[in-house]
């Protein structure tokens, strides 16, 4: 069965741009043949090829499948590696487990001052489609950690910071279940004294991940993993 | 503070080989250095350079700082997939959180039969040392899946496999702490009910690592995370 992604899909009936392309000129679908198309916004729809050119590939729908939504929302922040693979890899593996929004913020220490988001968005795509989601996540830049850490208004905010000479609550024990969570993950220079005050002063607790040294993309996923698991565990 | 690995470093007071080689033409250590050595089997080493040339590095050892191992043992068994990058930030990724062995098999339906397992230890040697750990995962191929399975005596078992028209329970809720676990994940194409079957009359638990379609890779570190958290749950 062939997956498509396209957005606003239920004013469209149809697939257009690349999905449209894809169709026609690479998978050559023809009339009545049978496809699944995500929204990225929950919904699945199953429909039938009415006519197929690289523009526009028109179709009709015979089912539409609403996903519930999870009953708790993961952003994860982070400052993005030199290293654009690793990033791209987060993303995949994030999003294959279940992710609502990738950020990424720039630090004193930051690796990297510029993102290539479409490429990203691409791989998101794709994870979504191959993990039979109906949710595409949202990746975005937030500027500045100093601004965007003020914007922070979800419910359970947290830092992966180890302060000096104490190790913090992990972050399995500090989240509870169904709640919107944003995790806050540093740069391989680790946050600047000045950089953790300010989460401190809004709201973000400091927690581990685990007692090994993790590099940032690796940290970025074992958080959105390990809330996942908080609400796994508080299931019966 | 350069980190070397080198096995049997007690016996040796030096580094060989390669390690020797990076020592003396890529560091240039002089006598009077201060490295650190890992022997991958726990202890670590804080040593001084006597000598260096690009066959031998010899070291007066200052210290040896013995790291506890883990209440309990972690070992992933996965069919290798066709694409190694895949593969690589697995073995990369899990040995960064902590695992204890990563075994390839082969199933009916696996991508791949052969692995450039040599490749495979470098990574793992590189992300122990990048994770400040001093114990190496070890690395191995154990045959067909058939072979594989009545060999496995550890005190939990699981596969991670959804029978027909059943979810059965999440790994986190079915691993006990500070155990042995062994978890087999299947290739893309799933296991074949012969193969099923196999586990099922030598004890392997079916359960999930939640509720979206992982990869292959992506399950196996999902695997492996999970048992960490079984872990950090069971603490106060």
């Amino acid at each position: 069965m062939h997956l498509f992604y396209q957005p606003n899909f239920s004013e469209l009936s149809a697939l257009i741009e690349d999905e449209a392309f894809h169709a026609a000129k690479v998978l050559r679908l023809r009339e009545g043949e049978a496809v699944r198309v995500t929204d990225g916004q929950g919904s699945w729809y199953d429909a039938v090829v009415q006519s197929s050119t690289p523009k526009r590939c028109n179709l009709k729908v015979v089912q539409q499948t609403v996903q519930h939504p999870r009953p708790f929302r993961i952003e994860v922040a982070l400052a993005p590696t030199k290293n654009m693979d690793r990033i791209e890899w987060f993303v995949e593996k994030a999003t294959e487990i279940g992710i609502d929004t990738v950020s990424f913020f720039y630090t004193k220490h930051s690796e990297r001052r510029n993102m290539k988001l479409e490429r990203l968005h691409k791989i998101a795509v794709s994870a979504m489609k191959q993990s039979l989601q109906a949710f595409l996540p949202q990746i975005r830049e937030v500027g500045d950690f100093g601004k965007y850490i003020p914007t922070v208004n979800t419910t359970q905010r947290f830092i992966a910071h180890l302060p000096e000479g104490k190790i913090p609550a992990h972050l399995l024990k500090k989240a509870s279940p169904e709640q919107n969570y944003t995790v806050v993950i540093g740069p391989e220079g680790d946050f600047t004294e000045a950089e953790i005050q300010l989460t401190q002063q809004h709201g973000f607790e400091m927690v581990t991940l685990g007692n090994t040294r993790l590099r940032t993309e690796t940290a970025a996923l074992v958080a959105c993993q390990t809330l996942h698991l908080v609400n796994i565990i508080s299931q019966s």
